[in-house]
């Protein structure tokens, strides 16, 4: 029932995205909302396009929420490779850097050469974090986690011993880059959560 | 150490945003293309965006893909109320779009008033699969869980008794509404999958 001819580069992105599925199977150590279980990067980066989105109006004058979104959809297809490595666990870098850069080039390989190109540059863009349309994509990446942990009870805090100081080094630095008024609105929730584990 | 007065409306969006994080606990009958489980809606809805990008080049002149994109990442929300009804199942179709509307109202009416209404609208063009922006939604939408059923050995067509002749016309009249070429390089695959089952 075929008609015409499948061409390579459907095939290429037929294959490119059959990869990208695999995405859905790198846990996270963040939970989801009801604490259930652990999100996987696949939901992750739905939940934080779907950020984008809706925060749009939080967003610095200039930032092209379309284009925030496609660097959000494509942002952690690394870990296929590299895996999740969470913020509050140490790490060597140097590298995670590396292993993410042959990530890159192996996974955006799979696709035709120009759009390899052009995917590959927009997650260099957003792993920079130079630029304002990166600048709130890391913002909205940084401040998905915080909401899960509140509604989840703590999340991974408490395992983590994170401190209501090193969150705001950690994450609240750059979220209020890119999304300041964000941070702020999660603050008192966070004031009241580290209070009462503090006096608990 | 909060800024400011968190705003009502960053409020009523972060509601939003938590309730759809239930998204990522519907599950479909389809599987992730290892076969390994059955796809969550969340992690679907992450895909299919992903497919809207990279497939850009199938869509009719006139599509914006951004919009598209936006449109995926909304689509299945109402699942969270209405669950998900898989295309090779019996449904009562009236009921089914009653449940989906009273969703829509309830789950995009979390958001701030100009916000639920944009997304109710964006989500009931979806549905109503007319503007060329959401025949090639849909398609797409189609098209991913054909491809997840190929992946892992047939899916859910065997368990569903799916024919190649059901196929043609439960999902391939919608497929190439929206996307031709992309039914036309499944179609080889399709057929050897479904002769080697009647031959097998």
């Amino acid at each position: 029932m075929s008609e015409g001819i499948p061409s390579a580069r459907i095939d290429a992105q037929f294959a490119f995205l059959t990869e990208a599925d695999r995405l859905k199977s790198v846990l996270r150590c963040t939970t989801l909302c009801d604490g259930s279980w652990r999100e996987n990067s696949g939901e992750h980066s739905w939940h934080i396009a779907l950020y984008a989105l809706i925060l749009a109006d939080q967003a610095a004058p200039g930032v092209s929420i379309d284009r925030v979104i496609r660097m959000l959809l494509i942002h952690d297809l690394v870990e296929i490779d590299a895996g999740d490595a969470p913020i509050h666990a140490n790490h060597d870098h140097a590298a995670l850097a590396l292993a993410e850069a042959a990530a890159a080039i192996r996974i955006f390989g799979l696709l035709p050469p120009d759009q390899a190109g052009v995917l590959r540059a927009l997650w260099e863009e957003f792993e920079a974090a130079e630029t304002p349309d990166a600048v709130f994509a890391k913002s909205l990446d940084r401040v998905q986690p915080v909401v899960a942990n509140l509604e989840s009870g703590g999340g991974t805090w408490p395992a983590c011993n994170v401190t209501r100081a090193q969150l705001e080094t950690r994450v609240g630095d750059k979220v209020r880059r890119g999304a300041p008024a964000l941070w702020a609105a999660l603050g008192q929730r966070l004031d009241l959560w580290f209070g009462a584990q503090r006096h608990g």
